[in-house]
């Protein structure tokens, strides 16, 4: 079981835009890189509310809550959020608040034999990073630069802490796979 | 001839941390990239205030010009600024004001059939970038990440100017080499 920040950004490490378009992204003609097996293999999603209610706003899943499954899956999906949260009916939303490593194995719990995906954003992955509970970076790395945006990774970890185990061109895209190594105590 | 764009970075997008800090890097061990072939091609160097300065601390080259030509070569170093800035003595610089487009002609003539090396920073890459004289972006990127810091490149550019030619995992770190098409005006 390894909890995975797998996500698409920019060669300058932005998510989005800073009103939170992903247009640059879907712009991009041909395929992504396959995500379908590290998606069959996660068991439980996390992300932060910015992520989430675009979730919810791209595909109007409030109003369209039979839209759910396909579009993110039937796995539990715990979202970090201080404040409440609109749930589509019927779906396996969790929002949890206070840390990250409170919530841990609860969210270990709920993936089983599977994987953890940490779709977003930047912020909650290093938070993630700081409670020790990171094991996985996977970069799809666009061909797009933006000015400014989301940032891809809010937070601090040196040489010893991530490890390249992969750079490899795919298509149009760049796949980069780190792992995370443990704090040395 | 080429301007080549050549840094290393992090790999969410960050020079150097916001005081222009590369203990991140330097902190690395192992060799990185061997880009001697890169720089003995490279018959100029263009490079904005704030790299400029760092350079001039980091080997304190104003009192010790004689360090200068094995330090940053013997090719002629366009600066852009606005500002007068101090140059070692007896070194080829060139301080530059005003816009890329119009010193484009003598970096090109201080060329020859060399290519451009265009160190940094984010920003100054960008205005390359706009003035349609950026050609390619070569990136070393370091398994690091930064909380903020100075910004690899402060531009846009989108999937229809940018073409990632190879992404290679070369020891620890990943080189991406991107081509950059022209406006298609």
């Amino acid at each position: 079981m390894a909890v995975i920040y797998e996500t698409a950004c920019t060669l300058n490490g932005f998510l989005a835009t800073e009103d939170d378009s992903l247009d640059w992204l879907f712009a991009i003609p041909g395929e992504q890189p396959d995500l379908k097996p590290f998606m069959e293999a996660a068991t439980a999603i996390v992300m932060g509310s910015t992520t989430y209610e675009w979730v919810l706003r791209t595909e109007d899943l409030l109003a369209h809550p039979e839209k759910w499954p396909e579009y993110l899956g039937r796995q539990p999906l715990f979202v970090f959020s201080s404040r409440d949260l609109p749930v589509p009916e019927g779906a396996d939303v969790r929002v949890v608040d206070g840390d990250v490593g409170r919530h841990l194995p609860e969210i270990r719990a709920a993936a089983g034999d599977g994987d953890v995906w940490l779709m977003g954003g930047g912020g909650l992955a290093a938070r993630f990073l700081d409670a020790g509970a990171l094991d996985r970076i996977c970069l799809t790395v666009a061909p797009v630069t933006l000015v400014t945006g989301k940032p891809l990774f809010a937070g601090d970890a040196r040489w010893d802490r991530l490890r390249l185990c992969s750079a490899e061109k795919v298509g149009e895209w760049a796949r980069l796979v780190y792992d995370v190594r443990p704090t040395s105590a």
